[in-house]
């Protein structure tokens, strides 16, 4: 029987002929990686079974990204944990303020993972790095702490549901659209422990950047991974990011898939994902009349630099609405050098809007914008579950940086075809 | 007998021909100040006292900069109850994310005081504006609530300290390393509930931003207010900043003061305020080896562009010590399109600083740089006390802009000369 793509790296990497839906194994880790919410956890599990050494000192990531610059002791006394284990250690990519960025925008960046690898980490949107052809997934700091010392970890082989991309994106359309019309349609349990995996002729269209941001959202589906072909833009990605050597995998002409669905990027629109589900989603046609108090664009999910473009491009020359607080949130220092090059924070902070240093912050109700009762934010971030950009009564509408910077503007969720 | 400026500019509020120090007076006030802190506990007053309306809404100024963008949920509903005050109010002068600075850095800039005016802020920096030549003190929230709703506030005559400025400035002195010098010199209650009355032929050889931080810094030294004459640079600064009408006051000859010290600017060093105290400070000769783990650039004290120009022009083309975290915070908007504009971000990031939107934030331990047990930080901010910027075990330094971009660099507290 055939094999998907997820199927052969993790066959690879358990070193198996072959491996079918269902089996354990138990696979090589090319990367651990842990922030400063997840890593002490881990730390203290290592501790717990009186481990401190890890298996690969360069093969550990650990990124100082979700309560940082510190937003209170706590936070503080995590980060100085992680950063005297890695003191100790000499873990090789330890990401600290003024280094880091937000963890799934910095890795790939930094070329710290590539196509055929396997990578578990401590942070649920690990998925990301399904975009590069690698094998990548959330793990509890449990898994984490065992991954650090073994170099190696436990997984049930995922069946897979294949995504067939076809046609050419839409105006105003972006990976977000795509991921946010996918969970839609599936829900948000619609992967649960399976691996989505992209193919078809439409995926040359998406950027890796929107290929980013879909793998990014896998989880929202309940997925393993998500998982893209390695294709030309691939290839340059990498060139550009790592000097680490790569494999391409493909899945067998045989693979068994639980499910297929047809995406036609050209079909499309806008979509938004309402309170309180990635799955609430409708079309920007449907939306009606939602006033907003905040806009949030950045967050693993957009935080990259053709993010800021989209949103800059939109919201440049223009003011952001009365009332409504714009917070632009660039993924990592390397984004944000490259935001000074070409205008867009300029272009943000004459329009009324504030841009922070990389943090992961109002994603997760951590900090630098967090709501109070009764406000409602438009957010490019990736969940809108209840409370998770502060108070319970507030209410979080998931949507692509066009989106979020049209409404921006106009002060409602808003299409950018509003605008033009 | 004569009065001082400050006894001028209260006896014309007070409707009054003199006053003299002791004497309780009722005043008239130009400004009312509150920030996202003080000012939902005054308005909870005017609540209590079942007063609702202010007495001019174009003579309030309301900040939204200590825990913002919101760091958690309570400060996010601090800043929607001032939200909606001023929306019911139509408060003119309402700060909210995206037009603010820090409330010290943002008035002057905004010209919302002027030579002559009173000024009360429920904020102890409001003392800041005596740099322009006016009256400024800070009070409770509740002074606030009634400066709110009669426009009055009621103060006991301040007699006054006055400091005879000569010389020129010696290498890298800045108004910082005045204000610590004199803190020093006179402890941290030697001029407790006095006017800092700053005179003499040195005062020309300060900048507006030399004198903004020397007031800053008055209540540091226990002072009721601190004051500048109004000079040419005075008045091409309002000039500049406001379209509103000042008044110039200078100190009668025969004016009283409790103490008289000259300070020599050519003959002070770059000086360091240690734990936990302002008044403990050594000059940079006598700081010894002191390792650093942060630096802060920024706050309502040295949050101005020319702090970031003479930080940017240390840092710039240099790399920041490892394992040092570098955070930079313009004061306002404008202070952060300037940097832009100068290339002063981008020295800075490219050094490996972080440069963050707007926020009094770690100067008080609030957020965006709270630090954990054991740590150390050069800061260019206003208080040392302990735990005041996080951790009670933590240590603050504090110092000018130019002495804390110098340690960014060599990783322990240094004299930018080291570094020319």
């Amino acid at each position: 029987m055939g094999m998907t793509m997820t199927q052969k790296i993790l066959a690879k990497h358990a070193g198996l002929a072959s491996v079918e839906a269902g089996q354990l194994i138990e696979a090589g880790l090319d990367l651990v990686l842990g922030n400063d919410v997840t890593t002490p956890v881990a730390i203290h599990e290592m501790e717990k079974f009186n481990k401190k050494e890890v298996f690969d000192k360069s093969k550990i990531a650990l990124v100082m990204d979700h309560f940082t610059p510190n937003k209170d002791i706590k936070s503080a006394e995590h980060c100085k944990c992680v950063r005297e284990f890695s003191g100790e250690n000499e873990i090789v990519n330890f990401f600290d303020v003024g280094e880091m960025g937000i963890e799934h925008a910095l890795l790939p960046e930094k070329g710290l993972i590539v196509a055929g690898e396997t990578c578990i980490g401590a942070d649920s949107h690990t998925c990301t790095y399904g975009a590069l052809g690698a094998f990548s997934t959330g793990v509890g700091s449990t898994d984490m702490a065992a991954g650090m010392v073994t170099g190696k970890a436990w997984f049930k082989v995922p069946s897979a549901i294949k995504f067939n991309i076809v046609g050419e994106k839409a105006p105003y359309i972006s990976g977000k659209d795509v991921i946010l019309h996918i969970i839609g349609m599936i829900g948000v349990d619609g992967a649960l422990y399976k691996s989505m995996e992209f193919v078809g002729e439409g995926i040359k269209n998406l950027t890796m950047d929107d290929r980013f941001t879909i793998a990014n959202m896998a989880i929202e589906a309940g997925a393993k991974n998500g998982i893209f072909p390695v294709d030309e833009q691939t290839e340059a990605y990498m060139k550009e990011h790592s000097t680490k050597a790569y494999t391409k995998y493909e899945a067998d002409a045989d693979a068994v898939y639980d499910e297929e669905y047809t995406i036609d990027l050209s079909t499309l629109k806008p979509t938004v994902a309402f309170p309180h589900l990635p799955e609430n989603t409708k079309t920007i046609d449907e939306v009606g009349d939602i006033k907003i108090d905040q806009v949030v664009i950045g967050s693993c999910t957009n935080g990259r630099i053709s993010d800021m473009r989209i949103a800059a491009d939109i919201i440049k020359g223009r003011h952001v609405a009365k009332g409504v607080r714009v917070i632009v949130i660039p993924g990592t220092q390397e984004v944000y050098l490259q935001m000074l090059e070409e205008g867009l924070t300029k272009a943000f902070i004459e329009a009324g809007a504030i841009v922070s240093t990389p943090t992961c912050g109002p994603c997760l109700g951590g900090h630098m914008g967090v709501m109070a009762a009764g406000e409602r934010a438009v957010s490019t971030t990736n969940r809108n579950f209840v409370g998770r950009m502060g108070h319970v009564d507030s209410e979080v509408y998931l949507a692509s940086p066009a989106v979020a910077a049209a409404s921006a503007i106009t002060g409602k969720i808003s299409s950018p075809a509003e605008l033009a």
